[in-house]
Protein backbone atom coordinates (compact mmCIF):
# COMPACT_ATOMS: atom_id res chain seq x y z
CA UNK A 1 0.00 0.00 0.00
CA UNK A 2 1.22 3.51 -0.92
CA UNK A 3 0.82 6.79 0.92
CA UNK A 4 -0.67 9.55 -1.14
CA UNK A 5 1.00 12.66 -0.66
CA UNK A 6 -0.13 15.50 1.71
CA UNK A 7 -1.26 19.21 0.54
CA UNK A 8 -0.35 22.32 2.38
CA UNK A 9 -2.38 25.39 2.14
CA UNK A 10 -1.55 28.70 3.39
CA UNK A 11 -5.12 30.55 4.52
CA UNK A 12 -6.00 33.66 1.88
CA UNK A 13 -7.52 36.82 3.27
CA UNK A 14 -10.22 35.98 1.23
CA UNK A 15 -10.93 32.65 2.71
CA UNK A 16 -12.16 34.15 5.98
CA UNK A 17 -15.58 35.47 6.91
CA UNK A 18 -16.89 37.82 9.21
CA UNK A 19 -16.35 35.31 12.23
CA UNK A 20 -12.56 36.05 11.37
CA UNK A 21 -12.15 32.01 10.41
CA UNK A 22 -12.39 30.49 7.15
CA UNK A 23 -15.59 30.23 5.88
CA UNK A 24 -16.67 26.37 6.10
CA UNK A 25 -17.23 26.48 2.00
CA UNK A 26 -13.20 26.58 1.30
CA UNK A 27 -13.40 23.26 3.06
CA UNK A 28 -14.35 21.40 -0.10
CA UNK A 29 -12.36 23.94 -2.21
CA UNK A 30 -9.37 22.11 -0.22
CA UNK A 31 -10.41 19.10 -0.40
CA UNK A 32 -10.32 19.46 -4.47
CA UNK A 33 -6.71 21.42 -4.24
CA UNK A 34 -5.29 18.14 -2.32
CA UNK A 35 -7.34 15.95 -4.25
CA UNK A 36 -5.94 17.55 -7.38
CA UNK A 37 -2.38 17.84 -6.48
CA UNK A 38 -2.22 14.29 -5.04
CA UNK A 39 -3.47 12.83 -8.13
CA UNK A 40 -0.74 14.77 -9.90
CA UNK A 41 1.95 13.39 -7.92
CA UNK A 42 0.50 9.93 -8.26
CA UNK A 43 0.70 10.01 -12.42
CA UNK A 44 -2.99 10.89 -12.34
CA UNK A 45 -3.04 14.61 -13.58
CA UNK A 46 -5.10 16.44 -15.43
CA UNK A 47 -3.05 16.09 -18.66
CA UNK A 48 -3.00 12.24 -18.31
CA UNK A 49 -6.39 12.15 -17.77
CA UNK A 50 -7.63 14.11 -20.63
CA UNK A 51 -5.54 12.21 -22.82
CA UNK A 52 -7.32 9.16 -21.64
CA UNK A 53 -10.46 10.42 -21.96
CA UNK A 54 -11.70 10.58 -18.31
CA UNK A 55 -13.47 12.85 -16.27
CA UNK A 56 -14.00 12.31 -12.66
CA UNK A 57 -16.85 14.05 -11.09
CA UNK A 58 -17.27 14.77 -7.43
CA UNK A 59 -20.89 12.40 -7.17
CA UNK A 60 -20.81 13.30 -3.07
CA UNK A 61 -18.83 15.42 -0.28
CA UNK A 62 -18.75 15.79 3.10
CA UNK A 63 -17.18 17.72 6.29
CA UNK A 64 -17.09 17.75 9.46
CA UNK A 65 -15.77 20.99 11.56
CA UNK A 66 -13.63 20.56 14.36
CA UNK A 67 -11.89 23.36 15.05
CA UNK A 68 -11.35 26.98 13.25
CA UNK A 69 -8.61 27.87 10.66
CA UNK A 70 -8.01 30.92 10.63
CA UNK A 71 -6.19 33.50 8.26
CA UNK A 72 -2.71 32.97 7.16
CA UNK A 73 -2.63 29.64 9.26
CA UNK A 74 -0.81 26.85 7.37
CA UNK A 75 -3.06 24.34 7.02
CA UNK A 76 -2.30 20.54 6.01
CA UNK A 77 -4.70 18.05 4.31
CA UNK A 78 -4.39 14.54 4.02
CA UNK A 79 -5.83 12.32 2.12
CA UNK A 80 -6.63 8.26 1.76
CA UNK A 81 -8.42 6.41 -0.68
CA UNK A 82 -10.82 4.37 1.62
CA UNK A 83 -12.29 2.08 -0.84
CA UNK A 84 -12.22 2.07 -4.72
CA UNK A 85 -15.17 -0.05 -6.81
CA UNK A 86 -13.31 0.12 -9.90
CA UNK A 87 -16.61 2.37 -10.64
CA UNK A 88 -16.38 4.30 -7.51
CA UNK A 89 -13.97 5.92 -5.77
CA UNK A 90 -14.19 7.19 -2.07
CA UNK A 91 -11.52 9.60 -0.51
CA UNK A 92 -11.33 10.97 2.54
CA UNK A 93 -9.10 14.10 4.16
CA UNK A 94 -8.10 15.60 7.64
CA UNK A 95 -7.18 19.07 7.73
CA UNK A 96 -4.61 20.18 10.33
CA UNK A 97 -3.03 23.18 11.75
CA UNK A 98 0.85 22.64 10.67
CA UNK A 99 1.84 24.56 13.82
CA UNK A 100 -0.29 22.92 16.08
CA UNK A 101 -1.01 19.75 14.79
CA UNK A 102 -4.67 20.40 15.84
CA UNK A 103 -7.50 18.82 14.03
CA UNK A 104 -9.33 21.58 12.18
CA UNK A 105 -11.82 19.22 9.86
CA UNK A 106 -12.47 15.87 8.49
CA UNK A 107 -14.50 15.12 5.15
CA UNK A 108 -14.84 12.95 2.13
CA UNK A 109 -15.63 12.89 -1.16
CA UNK A 110 -17.10 10.00 -3.73
CA UNK A 111 -15.86 10.60 -7.20
CA UNK A 112 -17.42 8.12 -10.93
CA UNK A 113 -15.48 8.60 -13.76
CA UNK A 114 -16.95 9.30 -17.24
CA UNK A 115 -15.90 9.33 -20.57
CA UNK A 116 -16.02 13.69 -22.50
CA UNK A 117 -19.15 12.18 -23.50
CA UNK A 118 -20.62 11.55 -20.71
CA UNK A 119 -20.59 7.78 -20.40
CA UNK A 120 -20.28 6.03 -16.85
CA UNK A 121 -17.05 4.33 -17.17
CA UNK A 122 -15.67 1.24 -15.50
CA UNK A 123 -12.01 1.94 -14.67
CA UNK A 124 -11.47 -1.56 -13.89
CA UNK A 125 -12.35 -2.77 -17.41
CA UNK A 126 -11.46 -0.27 -19.16
CA UNK A 127 -8.20 0.98 -17.87
CA UNK A 128 -7.22 -2.23 -15.92
CA UNK A 129 -3.53 -0.55 -15.53
CA UNK A 130 -4.85 2.74 -13.89
CA UNK A 131 -7.00 0.40 -11.64
CA UNK A 132 -4.06 -1.41 -10.25
CA UNK A 133 -2.29 1.66 -9.40
CA UNK A 134 -5.24 3.47 -7.82
CA UNK A 135 -5.83 0.16 -5.92
CA UNK A 136 -2.80 0.25 -4.07
CA UNK A 137 -3.45 3.50 -2.33
CA UNK A 138 -6.26 2.37 -0.97
CA UNK A 139 -6.58 1.97 2.75
CA UNK A 140 -9.04 1.52 5.04
CA UNK A 141 -10.34 3.89 7.90
CA UNK A 142 -8.37 3.67 11.21
CA UNK B 1 -45.60 21.40 12.26
CA UNK B 2 -45.23 24.47 10.26
CA UNK B 3 -43.11 24.24 6.90
CA UNK B 4 -39.80 26.68 5.89
CA UNK B 5 -39.96 28.54 3.22
CA UNK B 6 -38.34 27.37 0.35
CA UNK B 7 -35.38 29.71 -1.42
CA UNK B 8 -35.07 30.16 -5.12
CA UNK B 9 -31.52 31.11 -6.82
CA UNK B 10 -30.96 31.61 -10.09
CA UNK B 11 -27.21 30.18 -11.20
CA UNK B 12 -24.44 32.80 -11.34
CA UNK B 13 -21.67 32.92 -14.40
CA UNK B 14 -18.97 33.23 -11.93
CA UNK B 15 -20.48 30.18 -9.87
CA UNK B 16 -19.68 27.41 -13.11
CA UNK B 17 -16.62 25.79 -13.76
CA UNK B 18 -14.80 24.71 -17.06
CA UNK B 19 -17.17 21.98 -16.99
CA UNK B 20 -19.72 24.10 -17.58
CA UNK B 21 -21.90 23.28 -14.59
CA UNK B 22 -22.13 24.68 -11.31
CA UNK B 23 -19.13 23.45 -9.38
CA UNK B 24 -19.81 21.43 -6.65
CA UNK B 25 -18.62 23.99 -3.64
CA UNK B 26 -21.27 25.98 -4.23
CA UNK B 27 -24.20 24.35 -3.16
CA UNK B 28 -22.86 24.55 0.31
CA UNK B 29 -23.07 28.20 -0.36
CA UNK B 30 -26.82 28.02 -1.42
CA UNK B 31 -27.87 26.07 1.48
CA UNK B 32 -26.41 28.85 3.62
CA UNK B 33 -28.04 31.81 1.40
CA UNK B 34 -31.42 28.78 1.64
CA UNK B 35 -30.92 28.83 5.39
CA UNK B 36 -30.31 32.53 6.02
CA UNK B 37 -33.51 33.13 4.02
CA UNK B 38 -35.57 30.77 6.08
CA UNK B 39 -34.26 31.74 9.03
CA UNK B 40 -35.02 35.33 8.35
CA UNK B 41 -38.89 34.48 7.68
CA UNK B 42 -39.31 32.26 11.20
CA UNK B 43 -38.47 35.66 13.06
CA UNK B 44 -34.52 33.96 13.82
CA UNK B 45 -32.95 36.38 11.59
CA UNK B 46 -29.58 37.57 12.25
CA UNK B 47 -30.92 40.79 13.69
CA UNK B 48 -32.33 38.65 16.07
CA UNK B 49 -30.03 36.28 16.66
CA UNK B 50 -27.19 38.96 17.40
CA UNK B 51 -29.90 40.82 19.80
CA UNK B 52 -30.63 37.55 21.61
CA UNK B 53 -26.70 36.76 21.91
CA UNK B 54 -26.69 33.78 19.49
CA UNK B 55 -24.35 32.60 16.86
CA UNK B 56 -24.90 29.25 14.95
CA UNK B 57 -21.68 27.87 13.44
CA UNK B 58 -21.83 24.71 11.03
CA UNK B 59 -20.71 21.73 12.32
CA UNK B 60 -20.89 19.66 9.77
CA UNK B 61 -22.22 19.66 5.76
CA UNK B 62 -22.61 16.75 3.20
CA UNK B 63 -23.74 17.70 -0.25
CA UNK B 64 -25.14 14.33 -2.44
CA UNK B 65 -24.65 15.51 -6.31
CA UNK B 66 -27.32 14.02 -8.79
CA UNK B 67 -27.63 15.87 -11.79
CA UNK B 68 -25.75 19.19 -13.00
CA UNK B 69 -26.84 22.73 -12.50
CA UNK B 70 -26.10 25.44 -15.59
CA UNK B 71 -25.51 29.16 -15.75
CA UNK B 72 -28.90 30.78 -15.59
CA UNK B 73 -31.10 28.32 -14.26
CA UNK B 74 -33.22 29.28 -11.43
CA UNK B 75 -33.05 26.51 -9.05
CA UNK B 76 -35.53 26.09 -5.56
CA UNK B 77 -33.85 25.11 -2.49
CA UNK B 78 -36.12 23.16 0.03
CA UNK B 79 -34.91 22.79 3.47
CA UNK B 80 -36.38 21.12 6.67
CA UNK B 81 -34.95 21.04 10.21
CA UNK B 82 -34.88 16.98 11.13
CA UNK B 83 -33.90 16.90 14.28
CA UNK B 84 -33.33 19.04 17.09
CA UNK B 85 -31.76 18.04 20.60
CA UNK B 86 -31.83 21.99 21.86
CA UNK B 87 -28.10 21.85 21.38
CA UNK B 88 -27.72 20.98 18.12
CA UNK B 89 -29.88 21.33 14.87
CA UNK B 90 -30.03 19.27 11.86
CA UNK B 91 -30.98 20.30 8.76
CA UNK B 92 -31.98 18.49 5.14
CA UNK B 93 -31.76 20.66 1.39
CA UNK B 94 -33.47 19.20 -1.77
CA UNK B 95 -32.09 21.43 -4.67
CA UNK B 96 -34.36 21.16 -7.68
CA UNK B 97 -34.27 22.95 -11.15
CA UNK B 98 -37.21 25.14 -11.32
CA UNK B 99 -38.22 24.27 -14.84
CA UNK B 100 -38.11 20.97 -15.30
CA UNK B 101 -38.45 19.72 -11.44
CA UNK B 102 -35.26 17.86 -11.84
CA UNK B 103 -33.29 17.20 -7.95
CA UNK B 104 -29.81 18.63 -8.64
CA UNK B 105 -28.84 17.93 -5.27
CA UNK B 106 -29.70 16.46 -1.92
CA UNK B 107 -27.31 17.37 1.10
CA UNK B 108 -27.12 18.46 4.95
CA UNK B 109 -26.18 21.00 7.70
CA UNK B 110 -25.44 20.26 11.64
CA UNK B 111 -25.89 23.51 13.47
CA UNK B 112 -24.62 24.43 17.18
CA UNK B 113 -25.46 27.56 18.98
CA UNK B 114 -22.65 29.54 20.75
CA UNK B 115 -22.33 32.88 22.78
CA UNK B 116 -20.66 35.49 21.62
CA UNK B 117 -17.93 34.56 24.04
CA UNK B 118 -17.94 31.23 22.28
CA UNK B 119 -19.45 29.28 24.83
CA UNK B 120 -21.90 26.28 23.90
CA UNK B 121 -25.56 27.27 24.38
CA UNK B 122 -29.00 25.13 25.34
CA UNK B 123 -31.45 26.70 23.41
CA UNK B 124 -33.65 24.57 25.46
CA UNK B 125 -32.90 25.70 28.72
CA UNK B 126 -31.86 29.68 27.91
CA UNK B 127 -34.24 30.40 24.93
CA UNK B 128 -37.08 28.32 26.18
CA UNK B 129 -39.78 30.28 23.53
CA UNK B 130 -36.95 29.87 20.67
CA UNK B 131 -37.07 26.31 21.52
CA UNK B 132 -40.68 26.04 21.05
CA UNK B 133 -40.32 27.97 17.66
CA UNK B 134 -37.81 26.00 16.38
CA UNK B 135 -39.41 22.82 17.39
CA UNK B 136 -42.52 23.51 15.47
CA UNK B 137 -40.49 23.49 12.21
CA UNK B 138 -39.17 20.02 12.93
CA UNK B 139 -40.20 17.17 10.73
CA UNK B 140 -38.71 13.68 9.79
CA UNK B 141 -37.32 13.01 6.61
CA UNK B 142 -39.48 10.69 4.56
CA UNK C 1 -31.61 57.22 -24.84
CA UNK C 2 -33.07 54.25 -22.94
CA UNK C 3 -32.04 53.25 -19.05
CA UNK C 4 -31.09 49.89 -18.59
CA UNK C 5 -32.88 48.35 -15.11
CA UNK C 6 -31.46 48.39 -11.51
CA UNK C 7 -30.31 45.32 -10.19
CA UNK C 8 -30.62 44.08 -6.20
CA UNK C 9 -28.74 41.60 -4.80
CA UNK C 10 -28.81 40.83 -0.83
CA UNK C 11 -25.10 40.69 0.60
CA UNK C 12 -24.52 36.92 1.47
CA UNK C 13 -22.80 35.82 4.87
CA UNK C 14 -19.81 33.69 2.56
CA UNK C 15 -19.87 37.13 0.92
CA UNK C 16 -17.94 38.70 4.20
CA UNK C 17 -14.04 38.96 5.26
CA UNK C 18 -12.80 38.83 8.61
CA UNK C 19 -13.10 42.99 8.67
CA UNK C 20 -16.95 42.39 8.56
CA UNK C 21 -17.28 44.11 5.31
CA UNK C 22 -17.67 42.41 1.91
CA UNK C 23 -14.64 41.08 0.55
CA UNK C 24 -13.69 43.56 -2.18
CA UNK C 25 -13.57 41.21 -5.11
CA UNK C 26 -16.94 40.03 -4.26
CA UNK C 27 -18.06 43.42 -5.95
CA UNK C 28 -16.40 42.48 -9.76
CA UNK C 29 -18.71 39.70 -9.34
CA UNK C 30 -21.81 41.57 -8.59
CA UNK C 31 -20.75 43.66 -11.65
CA UNK C 32 -21.30 40.82 -13.41
CA UNK C 33 -24.33 39.73 -11.87
CA UNK C 34 -26.19 43.19 -12.77
CA UNK C 35 -24.68 43.23 -16.26
CA UNK C 36 -26.04 39.71 -16.93
CA UNK C 37 -29.66 40.77 -15.19
CA UNK C 38 -29.37 43.88 -17.71
CA UNK C 39 -28.49 42.39 -20.93
CA UNK C 40 -31.24 39.83 -20.37
CA UNK C 41 -33.91 42.60 -19.73
CA UNK C 42 -32.77 44.51 -22.65
CA UNK C 43 -33.19 41.15 -25.37
CA UNK C 44 -29.54 40.10 -25.26
CA UNK C 45 -29.51 37.38 -22.71
CA UNK C 46 -26.93 34.65 -22.92
CA UNK C 47 -29.44 32.45 -24.84
CA UNK C 48 -30.02 35.14 -27.31
CA UNK C 49 -25.88 35.71 -27.54
CA UNK C 50 -25.40 32.54 -27.95
CA UNK C 51 -27.68 31.28 -30.50
CA UNK C 52 -26.23 34.76 -32.60
CA UNK C 53 -23.08 33.72 -31.76
CA UNK C 54 -21.69 35.99 -29.49
CA UNK C 55 -19.62 36.09 -26.60
CA UNK C 56 -18.60 38.91 -24.65
CA UNK C 57 -15.52 38.32 -22.52
CA UNK C 58 -14.72 41.38 -19.53
CA UNK C 59 -11.30 43.24 -21.50
CA UNK C 60 -11.03 45.38 -18.35
CA UNK C 61 -12.36 45.83 -14.70
CA UNK C 62 -12.11 48.48 -12.04
CA UNK C 63 -13.82 49.46 -8.46
CA UNK C 64 -13.50 52.22 -6.28
CA UNK C 65 -14.81 51.20 -2.77
CA UNK C 66 -16.02 54.19 -1.32
CA UNK C 67 -18.21 52.52 2.02
CA UNK C 68 -18.54 49.12 3.32
CA UNK C 69 -21.25 47.13 2.24
CA UNK C 70 -21.93 44.46 4.71
CA UNK C 71 -23.79 41.40 5.57
CA UNK C 72 -27.55 41.18 5.09
CA UNK C 73 -27.00 44.66 3.41
CA UNK C 74 -29.32 45.44 0.15
CA UNK C 75 -27.59 46.85 -2.57
CA UNK C 76 -28.73 48.25 -5.66
CA UNK C 77 -26.47 48.13 -8.62
CA UNK C 78 -26.98 50.89 -11.48
CA UNK C 79 -25.36 50.19 -14.78
CA UNK C 80 -24.50 52.71 -17.85
CA UNK C 81 -23.15 52.18 -21.14
CA UNK C 82 -20.85 54.83 -21.27
CA UNK C 83 -19.31 54.52 -24.70
CA UNK C 84 -20.24 51.65 -27.56
CA UNK C 85 -17.38 51.56 -30.56
CA UNK C 86 -19.37 49.07 -32.16
CA UNK C 87 -16.63 46.15 -31.07
CA UNK C 88 -15.96 47.64 -27.49
CA UNK C 89 -18.57 48.45 -24.77
CA UNK C 90 -17.74 50.44 -21.82
CA UNK C 91 -19.58 49.84 -18.75
CA UNK C 92 -19.99 52.16 -15.64
CA UNK C 93 -21.75 50.62 -12.06
CA UNK C 94 -22.58 52.65 -9.22
CA UNK C 95 -23.11 50.50 -6.03
CA UNK C 96 -25.76 52.13 -3.68
CA UNK C 97 -27.09 50.69 -0.15
CA UNK C 98 -30.98 50.15 -0.82
CA UNK C 99 -31.41 51.86 2.92
CA UNK C 100 -29.71 54.64 3.18
CA UNK C 101 -28.86 55.57 -0.56
CA UNK C 102 -25.30 55.91 0.27
CA UNK C 103 -22.74 54.72 -2.20
CA UNK C 104 -20.91 51.88 -1.74
CA UNK C 105 -18.39 51.84 -4.34
CA UNK C 106 -18.36 52.49 -8.24
CA UNK C 107 -16.73 51.04 -11.04
CA UNK C 108 -16.34 49.93 -14.25
CA UNK C 109 -15.91 47.21 -17.11
CA UNK C 110 -15.26 47.27 -20.73
CA UNK C 111 -16.04 44.19 -22.93
CA UNK C 112 -15.16 42.95 -26.15
CA UNK C 113 -17.01 40.35 -28.43
CA UNK C 114 -15.92 37.03 -30.31
CA UNK C 115 -17.56 34.24 -32.19
CA UNK C 116 -17.21 30.81 -31.08
CA UNK C 117 -14.10 30.20 -32.61
CA UNK C 118 -12.75 33.43 -30.80
CA UNK C 119 -12.33 36.15 -33.80
CA UNK C 120 -13.03 39.88 -32.71
CA UNK C 121 -16.50 40.76 -33.96
CA UNK C 122 -17.79 43.92 -34.68
CA UNK C 123 -20.77 44.54 -33.79
CA UNK C 124 -21.66 47.27 -36.02
CA UNK C 125 -21.10 44.93 -39.31
CA UNK C 126 -22.23 41.74 -38.24
CA UNK C 127 -25.23 42.43 -36.08
CA UNK C 128 -26.35 45.77 -37.21
CA UNK C 129 -29.67 45.40 -34.98
CA UNK C 130 -28.06 44.70 -31.75
CA UNK C 131 -25.46 47.70 -32.32
CA UNK C 132 -28.42 50.16 -32.86
CA UNK C 133 -30.07 48.17 -29.65
CA UNK C 134 -26.98 49.06 -27.70
CA UNK C 135 -26.48 52.04 -29.02
CA UNK C 136 -29.97 52.96 -27.73
CA UNK C 137 -28.56 52.69 -24.00
CA UNK C 138 -25.58 54.47 -24.37
CA UNK C 139 -25.40 57.22 -22.27
CA UNK C 140 -22.58 59.93 -21.54
CA UNK C 141 -20.94 60.05 -17.79
CA UNK C 142 -21.96 63.16 -15.74
CA UNK D 1 15.33 51.40 -4.26
CA UNK D 2 14.27 47.28 -3.52
CA UNK D 3 12.46 44.99 -5.16
CA UNK D 4 9.17 43.13 -4.18
CA UNK D 5 9.52 39.19 -3.76
CA UNK D 6 7.13 37.81 -7.17
CA UNK D 7 4.22 35.34 -6.16
CA UNK D 8 3.63 31.95 -7.39
CA UNK D 9 -0.04 30.55 -7.66
CA UNK D 10 -0.98 27.36 -9.26
CA UNK D 11 -4.72 27.76 -10.97
CA UNK D 12 -7.01 25.66 -9.29
CA UNK D 13 -9.92 24.31 -10.96
CA UNK D 14 -12.59 26.25 -8.86
CA UNK D 15 -11.23 29.21 -10.19
CA UNK D 16 -12.62 28.37 -14.01
CA UNK D 17 -15.42 29.21 -15.70
CA UNK D 18 -17.32 27.65 -18.29
CA UNK D 19 -15.32 29.22 -21.06
CA UNK D 20 -12.81 27.14 -19.66
CA UNK D 21 -10.35 30.17 -18.30
CA UNK D 22 -9.82 31.49 -15.26
CA UNK D 23 -12.84 34.03 -13.99
CA UNK D 24 -11.50 37.55 -14.70
CA UNK D 25 -12.86 38.21 -10.29
CA UNK D 26 -9.83 35.32 -9.37
CA UNK D 27 -7.39 37.96 -10.46
CA UNK D 28 -8.35 40.72 -7.77
CA UNK D 29 -8.09 37.41 -5.04
CA UNK D 30 -4.50 36.92 -6.42
CA UNK D 31 -3.27 40.48 -6.43
CA UNK D 32 -3.98 40.25 -2.54
CA UNK D 33 -2.55 36.54 -2.53
CA UNK D 34 1.00 38.19 -4.13
CA UNK D 35 -0.05 41.37 -1.59
CA UNK D 36 0.17 39.60 1.58
CA UNK D 37 3.44 37.22 0.28
CA UNK D 38 5.14 40.85 -0.43
CA UNK D 39 4.16 42.37 2.95
CA UNK D 40 5.33 39.20 4.84
CA UNK D 41 8.27 38.73 3.03
CA UNK D 42 9.78 42.61 3.79
CA UNK D 43 8.42 42.37 7.19
CA UNK D 44 5.11 43.74 7.33
CA UNK D 45 2.65 40.91 7.88
CA UNK D 46 -0.41 40.33 9.41
CA UNK D 47 1.06 40.29 12.55
CA UNK D 48 3.14 42.80 12.77
CA UNK D 49 0.45 45.44 11.44
CA UNK D 50 -1.58 44.37 14.00
CA UNK D 51 0.73 44.60 16.28
CA UNK D 52 1.37 48.18 15.61
CA UNK D 53 -2.60 48.65 14.78
CA UNK D 54 -2.47 49.28 11.34
CA UNK D 55 -5.09 47.86 8.95
CA UNK D 56 -4.92 48.69 5.03
CA UNK D 57 -8.30 48.32 3.13
CA UNK D 58 -8.14 48.69 -0.42
CA UNK D 59 -9.72 51.38 -1.71
CA UNK D 60 -9.40 50.76 -5.67
CA UNK D 61 -8.72 48.11 -8.11
CA UNK D 62 -8.46 47.40 -11.71
CA UNK D 63 -7.09 44.92 -13.62
CA UNK D 64 -6.70 44.56 -17.66
CA UNK D 65 -6.98 41.01 -18.75
CA UNK D 66 -4.54 40.21 -22.09
CA UNK D 67 -4.97 36.52 -22.68
CA UNK D 68 -6.39 34.09 -20.57
CA UNK D 69 -5.34 31.66 -17.82
CA UNK D 70 -6.18 28.13 -17.50
CA UNK D 71 -6.23 25.48 -15.08
CA UNK D 72 -3.80 23.94 -13.50
CA UNK D 73 -1.08 26.60 -15.25
CA UNK D 74 1.36 28.22 -12.72
CA UNK D 75 1.66 32.50 -12.80
CA UNK D 76 3.65 34.53 -11.77
CA UNK D 77 2.52 38.00 -9.95
CA UNK D 78 5.16 40.73 -9.82
CA UNK D 79 4.15 43.60 -7.85
CA UNK D 80 5.38 47.18 -7.88
CA UNK D 81 4.84 50.27 -5.46
CA UNK D 82 4.61 52.64 -8.02
CA UNK D 83 3.94 55.75 -5.41
CA UNK D 84 3.26 56.04 -1.48
CA UNK D 85 2.25 59.51 -0.14
CA UNK D 86 2.58 58.04 2.98
CA UNK D 87 -1.26 58.10 3.61
CA UNK D 88 -2.07 56.52 0.12
CA UNK D 89 0.12 53.64 -1.63
CA UNK D 90 -0.11 52.83 -4.94
CA UNK D 91 0.62 49.33 -6.18
CA UNK D 92 0.63 47.74 -9.71
CA UNK D 93 0.61 44.26 -10.85
CA UNK D 94 1.59 42.00 -13.77
CA UNK D 95 0.55 38.32 -14.19
CA UNK D 96 2.70 36.43 -16.25
CA UNK D 97 2.33 32.88 -17.36
CA UNK D 98 5.45 30.68 -15.78
CA UNK D 99 5.83 28.52 -18.53
CA UNK D 100 5.58 30.78 -21.79
CA UNK D 101 5.95 34.37 -20.03
CA UNK D 102 3.03 35.53 -21.38
CA UNK D 103 1.62 38.16 -19.72
CA UNK D 104 -2.07 37.20 -18.99
CA UNK D 105 -3.06 40.17 -16.91
CA UNK D 106 -2.17 44.04 -15.41
CA UNK D 107 -3.44 45.61 -12.82
CA UNK D 108 -3.44 48.22 -9.68
CA UNK D 109 -4.83 48.99 -6.29
CA UNK D 110 -4.94 51.72 -4.12
CA UNK D 111 -4.24 51.22 0.04
CA UNK D 112 -5.14 53.74 2.98
CA UNK D 113 -4.37 52.77 6.19
CA UNK D 114 -6.52 52.99 9.45
CA UNK D 115 -6.41 52.28 13.03
CA UNK D 116 -8.93 49.01 14.44
CA UNK D 117 -11.10 52.08 15.15
CA UNK D 118 -11.21 53.53 11.74
CA UNK D 119 -9.40 56.84 11.70
CA UNK D 120 -6.91 57.27 8.85
CA UNK D 121 -3.44 57.23 9.36
CA UNK D 122 -0.76 58.77 8.06
CA UNK D 123 2.07 56.43 7.97
CA UNK D 124 4.56 59.18 7.58
CA UNK D 125 3.91 60.98 11.03
CA UNK D 126 2.52 57.89 13.20
CA UNK D 127 5.22 55.42 11.96
CA UNK D 128 8.39 56.74 10.40
CA UNK D 129 10.39 53.69 9.68
CA UNK D 130 7.77 51.87 8.20
CA UNK D 131 7.27 54.82 6.28
CA UNK D 132 10.90 54.90 5.33
CA UNK D 133 11.00 51.00 4.41
CA UNK D 134 8.00 51.55 2.00
CA UNK D 135 9.64 54.45 0.81
CA UNK D 136 12.41 52.15 -0.61
CA UNK D 137 10.50 49.67 -2.50
CA UNK D 138 8.73 52.62 -4.57
CA UNK D 139 9.73 52.23 -8.35
CA UNK D 140 8.18 54.46 -10.96
CA UNK D 141 6.05 52.57 -13.53
CA UNK D 142 8.39 52.05 -16.76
Amino acid sequence: MSKLPPYEHLVHYYETDQMAVVHHSNYIRWFEEARIFAFDRIGMGYRECEEMGIISPVTAVSCQYKTSAKFHDKVNVELKFTKFTGIRLYISYTVTDVATGEVRATGSSEHCFVSPDGKILSIKKSFPDLYEKLTGFVEEDA
